[in-house]
């Protein structure tokens, strides 16, 4: 346990077992605990003690004395001392455990789900919860006292966003009519603002359906903010001296103002818009260059990617990277071949032994044209995975104690729709700002309009987006009417709200549970939340969700409608 | 707006506008806020600014000056000053108002929900939401950093409790199945001491589907604690801190200690489980002095009760207390009749003219056994109302400025099922342990058997209930299969947890929208709460709940049952 003063308090301890030490030597204590390992017990009266398993819960009073000449343990903060118990109360009898509660033995992911309340009690676990429950405060710290923001809880039973096919719904006792589970506080930062708080945060509970994906978490936490009268740079600075704030000293210091890359630049370079930049091998597209060659007239296709490798002579196709081009060949319908350039210049590659040609600097500009969104994104993929390869064959390629840091700016305002790409629909949200510097395209020319939206990105893991807002409401509604083809009846609370008085204002929402995974470097943000759902959705330990009675749902006017399959099974 | 340090920082402003002062004479400074008042304006270049209408938002630059001699104002804190506008840009024009926003103004409340946004511009809302996130800091403060809680966010979709009438349910995608929004984490916040995280706490959001209260809010906050080897005393002595720590200076102090009462001495004091203490007028209930009196035979029957003041002599009938007297015979199926003594000794009352008797000394304890929990609650009301009528006549009986808090303990831990009064329900859930003393009884009296439940009640108002909880499985077991006679399967996980090395422990929940309500003197917990849904559960502002299409209901395999006049009109 942690020594803050006063943690025991209110209690009927007097110390806890992990804070004892040489000073302590002559005092009477009381302690309360587990029992974690059997040892010889000297006093008779204690003896019945050596039959409680371990695992149950004591309440052991006695002096505190210097362990025996030779059997002091220096590892240990409490190493040098012991406690003599004078009396032993068992305050609960461990009856049984599903596994051992030691952190070396391994349990299956369901195991520890189901279990959840034992899995907690491991070291790694004790220490991702009150690390949050400490960083959590730090951004309070930071936000609240610091800087004057004001901390509102804003409701979770909300509208239904039309189509908003990502929000689980809460039936009310009104027939017909449910409420909404809101993905975030958007709109009511928003009106916060209008309403004059100022700056405003919240660590928002928010929640999502994505059924789609397969590690999901239905409910997820966000630090939530919003200003007025700020600019794009403003928040950011805000966000700079937040994660300074709160950052732990055991993981190193972050240094400011984070590097900042637009989203072309981090399309072009890392093909991805997340790009981790511990590590180097940016990726490029020498199209034009192929294309002209007259010995490689094979690679004439415009769809073709290739891999061009001149550095990392050692990664070779064994190593499953063929197999990881060929199943992004199919997932994003790109013809791939590999060029590998050896240390003696010459090529490796499917296509036979080539002469190594440096990519002429004229071509540069003609690069940076072929920039095509379809390619890009495969070799993103395909970088990440070389990476871990090269890792997996002992290059040092990325830090694990690294945190990079980094800002992705000015995205598009609009994309192609996927399904109609004659329409357009937000790059992230309706009420994202154009770029000053394109606000008179917005009405001309939508699709080439850049956004005041930024992202700050960690290791190469989006872990929060932020924008300037509109504020003006004529310009909101055009970009709901015009440019996306939607009903502005449906946010008409917002559009009457900025046409009260609305400040300028931004904001950005980061995502806890993922930057607090990164910061103690877990695999899956299921580590650094108590009670996560499992891959589908469940929880393991009580079966939620669980079937309802007909009766049960008779207040809420609903009735289940059994899949075919699922009704023949239950007649 | 307050003068935190810092509440500039990362803003196109400079300064507030109010936290101006003499010292800032001579400076440039920066402003934005909105147009309150309009004022002339001296400068030709600013004419233009003169048609913007007010709570329009502007930035103004200029330099601070004294005010001209004779027109300072020494009751603001700004009112020596005066800045002279060199630039103003209007940010944004304010086009249209529901209502103007002037503390002055008075608006509905259905007026005030719709345009939520700007009623939030009042003084007097700034002042609740920013005390309400100032005190939660503090609390936060006080427990985190004081005294070692482990903030842990807990999930709120979750198993449907069985019965769990107040529970929304939430649709989920496996046919079926239901999450649920738990009314609080009560099951997780004992998971988390079975988890050895010794201390937690949370600002917990809770869910509460009480259609038949007017005043009801599906969601609100509460804080949430719990504490692993603790006993009553020790959670109340947190709480009395908690509360020292976050009071507001501008409401004087709070003393603790705070009072205790037994439940049994509140019912019988004062008529209800959270008496208001503020003022005297205890009840007492005198049916065996009266059906001893050959003189009053009238009034024998054993269910009469009877309204007993021997002071308040200018309390009439004709204050309307007779009609309340007669709606709450209706209410809780008692005759009830008034005798006012009046200060010459004799009775006032419909019974005619009597002799006043004092309760004879050998009377008190019958006056105990007497109690009956069916004529206290009235008697209990009726204190209250005649508290009312006596305010309304000018009698200071309670101070609006003081703040008595009071634990009330020693509540029974089961009570009669109104339905079947042969049966034992929990009076408040199954996890609280029995009060020690009582202990043995658990098995053979169950329903004389205390428990170790206390509450915290202000000003009459319940703001908290904590107990101590059962940590042996065994008894636990006990209590749900053989007093509450429920299906222990569906609490297995909780069961095994208890088993697996429970400590013991105990906690609280407070109400936070209700304790701010009254430290801030609001006549609803609405006024503390940001966006709050109307009397009905429903946002005026976005019109949520809302229709929602078959298509989006056809993931979650619901359909809406129309009630059979409803679905007449949809034909």
């Amino acid at each position: 346990m942690c020594c803050f003063v006063g943690h025991n308090s209110f209690s009927v301890r007097s110390h806890t077992c992990g804070e004892l030490r040489s000073t302590h030597v002559g005092e009477v204590v009381t302690l309360c605990g587990w029992i974690q390992y059997q040892r010889y017990i000297e006093i008779a009266k204690l003896k019945e003690f050596c039959d409680v398993p371990v695992e149950s819960v004591v309440k052991v009073m006695g002096k505190v004395r210097r362990r025996p000449a030779g059997q002091e343990n220096m590892n240990m903060p409490t190493g040098e001392i012991e406690v003599c118990a004078e009396t032993v109360e068992v305050l609960n009898v461990c009856q049984k455990l599903p596994f051992e509660i030691k952190d070396f033995v391994k349990k299956t992911e369901s195991l520890r789900m189901q279990y959840r309340y034992l899995d907690l009690r491991s070291s790694q676990m004790q220490y991702n919860l009150r690390l949050r429950s400490r960083l959590v405060m730090k951004m309070r710290d930071y936000l609240c006292n610091k800087h004057g923001f004001v901390d509102v809880e804003t409701p979770t039973l909300f509208k239904r966003t039309p189509g908003g096919a990502k929000e689980f719904l809460v039936p009310s006792r009104d027939p017909g009519r449910f409420y909404s589970l809101p993905q975030s506080p958007q709109q009511f930062k928003q009106l916060l603002m209008v309403a004059g708080i100022d700056r405003y945060f919240q660590i928002a509970r928010c929640y999502r359906d994505e059924s789609s994906k397969p590690d999901r978490q239905p409910e997820f936490t966000q630090v939530d903010i919003e200003m007025s009268f700020v600019d794009q740079a403003g928040i950011q600075a805000l966000i700079e001296g937040l994660v300074q704030h709160m950052w732990p000293d055991e993981k190193g210091s972050v240094s400011t103002p984070f590097p900042s890359m637009t989203y072309e630049e981090a399309m072009r370079d890392f093909g991805v818009d997340k790009p981790d930049t511990r590590f180097g091998m940016k990726v490029s597209v020498c199209q034009t260059f192929f294309s002209t060659s007259h010995r490689l007239s094979v690679w004439r296709k415009p769809t073709a990617a290739v891999i061009y490798f001149h550095t990392q002579k050692f990664l070779l196709l064994e190593d499953g990277l063929f197999d990881c081009i060929l199943s992004c060949s199919v997932d994003f319908q790109q013809e791939v071949s590999v060029v590998v350039v050896k240390t003696d210049g010459t090529w490796k590659s499917p296509l036979g032994k080539m002469e190594f040609l440096p990519l002429a600097d004229e071509y540069a500009a003609d690069v940076h044209k072929a920039l095509s969104f379809r390619q890009r994104p495969l070799l993103g993929k395909l970088r990440l995975y070389c990476a871990e390869l090269l890792e997996e064959k002992g290059v040092a390629l990325r830090d694990p104690t690294a945190f990079h840091f980094l800002w992705v700016v000015d995205f598009p305002l609009f994309l192609p729709k996927k399904e109609e790409p004659g329409e357009l629909e937000s790059a992230h949200h309706p009420f994202t700002a154009p770029h000053p510097e394109d606000a008179d395209r917005l009405f001309s020319e939508p699709h080439k309009v850049r956004s005041q939206h930024f992202d700050l990105v960690l290791n190469g893991c989006e872990i929060g987006g932020g924008s300037v807002r509109i504020h003006n409401a004529s310009v909101q509604k055009f970009v709901l009417e015009k440019v996306l083809k939607e009903d502005s009846s449906l946010l008409s609370h917002l559009l009457e709200a900025l046409a009260s008085g609305a400040p300028p204002h931004g904001g950005i929402a980061l995502g806890l549970d993922r930057l607090l995974s990164i910061i103690v470097g877990a695999s899956s943000i299921r580590d650094v939340i108590a009670f996560p759902k499992s891959f589908r959705g469940h929880d393991l330990m009580s079966g939620a969700p669980s079937f309802v009675s007909k009766e049960e749902l008779r207040p809420y006017h609903i009735d289940v409608k059994w899949p075919a399959a699922v009704e023949g099974t239950e007649q």
